[in-house]
């Protein structure tokens, strides 16, 4: 019988997929459950929303709520976390890396690298030169994938994975969906993704 | 040794307070921790932000998700779920009553009773006739207490609270806050919030 499937959609702007990204292959492999690990912007569909800018930013309580809130988070786990700046961090060019990544099959290894990098240590991963260390450290030849991530094919995929998390209704990230199509909204979800996903396999 | 209090902020027109509502008591009698209940109103909290509305009603799908997620997280505690017409409700003249209820020593029933009619059955608690009805399903003399809850004292005091809110920094509802000013936003950190509450006291 195969696993059960679990989509992740992220973006690597977003802090709380930070969180999720650590957190999910260990629970999945627990679950038995295959995760398939889906990138895409957020920006384009805040903006259709009328959004202007990360809501984190937009309401300054919530934005100082963030920073404590995942400070818990990542207390909680194990992990440091730091805000880059400037936040958020234009996440389009990690998202096209990421897509050639995954076509080379360290993409999942690239993502939690890139997340790393940004809330780990605060780096800018809108700089070419960051992605480009993170490339060299995983052992990967950089200038050719960097020169692939600004290909139109790679640029027309990005764009078709972003409708594709709209048609899919996805409104914020971290987002998870079951086979059956259930939607699940944010790190704090996770776990219940993962359950949902085995009940479906099971019935 | 006193039990550790956390501090249960709620607005009525909010649909996680309903389901935190239901929960708070039996967790926090487990964990040791005594709760304060703190009826306050989002809206003038909201529109000091710039939202001219529910951020629910103001994005569709996110509207759309909530409910899907609210059936969920209900249907994992074995409470019926239904949004009341219109939503959000005007809450104000709940949280007057809910003053005039925490005076005479059955807030928490009256605002679990609230809650109830407004999320469970989908009565518009808006209507003084709801909570009327609420009142005297609760053998008190209905008609002094609404005539109480609309005295400039009780007025006074509900901008009280929601100046304390914001004083606090609280942006959304539920929020729980600990004797050390520890906040946590939503029904979802609700387990985290209590294990707070309770390390503070033993440290």
């Amino acid at each position: 019988m195969p696993a059960p499937i679990l989509e992740f959609w992220y973006d690597f702007a977003s802090t709380y997929s930070y969180v999720a990204a650590l957190r999910i292959a260990g629970l999945a492999d627990k679950a038995g459950v295959a995760v398939s690990w889906q990138p895409f912007l957020l920006g384009p569909i805040f903006k259709a929303q009328g959004l202007t800018d990360s809501p984190f930013v937009l309401f300054p309580d919530k934005g100082q709520y963030m920073i404590r809130d995942l400070t818990r988070l990542c207390d909680e786990i194990g992990t440091p976390f730091r805000l880059p700046t400037p936040f958020p961090q234009n996440s389009l060019l990690a998202s096209r890396v990421a897509l050639v990544a995954f076509d080379e099959g360290f993409g999942e290894d690239f993502s939690r690298a890139v997340y790393k990098a940004e809330f780990g240590k605060g780096l800018a991963i809108s700089e070419p030169s960051t992605l480009d260390g993170i490339l060299r450290a995983l052992g990967k030849p950089a200038d050719s994938i960097m020169t692939r991530a600004q290909s139109d094919d790679i640029k027309q995929r990005l764009r078709d994975q972003t409708e594709a998390a709209q048609t899919k209704k996805i409104f914020g990230a971290p987002s998870f969906i079951t086979a059956d199509g259930e939607l699940f909204w944010g790190n704090d979800r996770l776990e219940q993704a993962l359950a949902w996903a085995m009940r479906t396999m099971t019935t």
